[in-house]
């Protein structure tokens, strides 16, 4: 490692926590951000690393997330388990619920989370992980911004909508996926828009429904769901089950509630957790020795598992540190001495 | 209909129940599985129509399967209920399992169903209408025979792993989707092997793990999964939750039990259903009539909702009763009359 600035995981940790506490978020809930922040960035997944501290700050700054929220566990004693973040951010709601969601999910076999009414900007594999760690499989979905078309549609409905999956594996990463259910992410497109390249054709329509490959045509008209109309029925899927039966936001009330998107949308959640040694114990299986014989096979055709890349950046980012530009570490010192005003608030 | 051989769908079911009894397959048994075959060909779905009965007989010849397993509920109490088939057919098990699933969903919120030991071969929509016909939202899942390779690998692992979802709405069709997981069935590459036309590019592989566009070369290679690598992880998602979760065989251990591709195969089958009013009641909205917004939305785009077509031709067939072609009421009629000496036994 050449490069001048490098802190240790411990370290980023604490100085994002301090920003979020200097912008006047409660300490919890400061450190439930920064922890999957820096889980973002430890794991080389800079779309959802430090990057994504301005998009809070600014949302903090625009009075749009309650930084004082104390998330309120409800629980009935079926196998359905509730969380109002209160309109504070997703994260310090799912690390309220986690341990009643767990063992819940052992007692009953199967158990679901609802996040109600949070700010949210988190990759989802931070959660189905930490249930992973428990033992736990889980599918993790939400709603986001409504920019994507249905498949045979023309106009923006559906969200980015992502979609996870966490399966523990005994001594080794879990096997975890969370992707969007759109072809790309909007911030590729946008990236190709500042360059002025052309995005690869299947990302998106014009506003005329046209395919296109003209990023300022795709922003102005619909991006498209992965795999054509199946990715749109997965898609359709997660509004329905994470949106409508919530009695949350689906993404086109996300955007219209919050008028525009520039700052982080407004929803809910869904976690399902499942223990695979409840539906296991009658067939005297193991489902996790199982679970290796499929995953194992899958390596040993050379092909990649989902995550396998973060696992190995995490790896590296542990016993190496995390390195940081000087225009990033300008910035977390300039968020951190100026706190909201460093984003114009 | 200027066809001949109009047989309305209740004179067929029928005459299908009775193919199955003669064939010494238990009467409820016999009705089960004959149900899902006529509502295959009932919604023109010929795939999983009547064409299926010969496989059935086939399999029920070669002494694979049980004809008068009888169902065995295992219930502890939990949000997970099993139904052993006994070595039968799918269906009679879920019938079986299907009302205790629903109530224990209604006072759970969310419970699951595990199939064990059950011969497949029906579309999965059957099992999630059910559902929705109760007012609950679901998820069905089931390893296959492990035909398709995952991204970035070249062998067979894989199955063709359907996965299905279906959602209430009222006064009307419910939302359903059910698609293989591999970019097409396994019988449309078979049809075009017969019919000497190359297959589309991004089907399959060769047994090299080189694209081929080439029917043969793809039948002794692997098939793909739709979306690519996303496609590729739901496709393991599947059989680690249907196949490894329930300690029941995954595709790969599917196949090597039955030594070949020739008959049905023989393995577990996951549902997992939602109650909309359990999930949305804290909120006060009512979930369905918020699914209702998109799904109208949806249509208001010009886009075509999953199962559209389905139930149009449903619709049809119980108005006008169902159209078969002078072979296929000759074979029906073989069946009947010759039991399971018609398929060689």
């Amino acid at each position: 490692m050449a490069e001048p600035h490098v802190l240790s995981v411990d370290a980023l940790l604490q100085r994002v926590e301090t920003i979020f506490e200097r912008a006047g978020v409660r300490r919890e809930s400061a450190k439930a951000v920064a922890g999957v922040i820096v889980a973002g960035e430890r794991d080389s997944c800079k779309s959802h690393g430090i990057y994504r501290i301005e998009g809070c700050l600014k949302v903090l700054a625009a009075g749009k997330v309650e930084p004082n929220a104390v998330p309120q566990l409800h629980d009935a004693g079926t196998s359905v388990i509730e969380v109002d973040a209160g309109g504070g951010f997703s994260n310090p709601a799912f690390h309220a619920a986690r341990d009643l969601l767990a063992e819940r999910t052992r007692a009953n076999g199967i158990a679901a989370l609802v996040i109600r009414d949070c700010l949210h900007f988190s990759a989802l594999w931070h959660d189905v992980e930490a249930l992973a760690e428990e033992g736990l499989a889980s599918l993790s979905m939400c709603p986001s911004y409504s920019f994507v078309a249905p498949a045979g549609g023309t106009e923006q409905l559906l969200g980015t909508n992502p979609f996870a999956f966490g399966w523990p594996r005994p001594g080794g990463d879990p096997y975890v996926f969370d992707f969007a259910t759109s072809v790309a992410a909007r911030g590729e497109i946008e990236l190709h828009r500042r360059a002025g390249t052309p995005i690869p054709e299947g990302w998106a329509i014009d506003r005329d429904g046209n395919p296109t490959t003209d990023p300022d045509a795709a922003l102005d008209g619909a991006m498209l769901t992965f795999g054509g109309h199946k990715g749109s029925a997965i898609s359709t899927m997660i509004e329905l089950l994470a949106g409508a039966m919530l009695g949350e936001f689906m993404s086109k009330e996300a955007l219209d509630f919050m008028g525009g998107t520039a700052l982080l949308p407004r929803h809910g959640a869904l976690v399902i957790a499942l223990d695979p040694r409840t539906f296991a114990a009658r067939s005297g299986r193991d489902p996790l020795a199982e679970g290796e014989t499929l995953l194992t096979a899958i390596g040993a055709q050379g092909a990649r598992l989902p995550s396998e890349r973060r696992f190995a950046a995490r790896r590296k980012a542990m016993r190496d540190g995390i390195a940081l530009s000087e225009a990033e570490l300008a910035q977390l010192d300039r968020f951190e001495k100026d706190g909201l005003a460093a984003v114009g608030a």
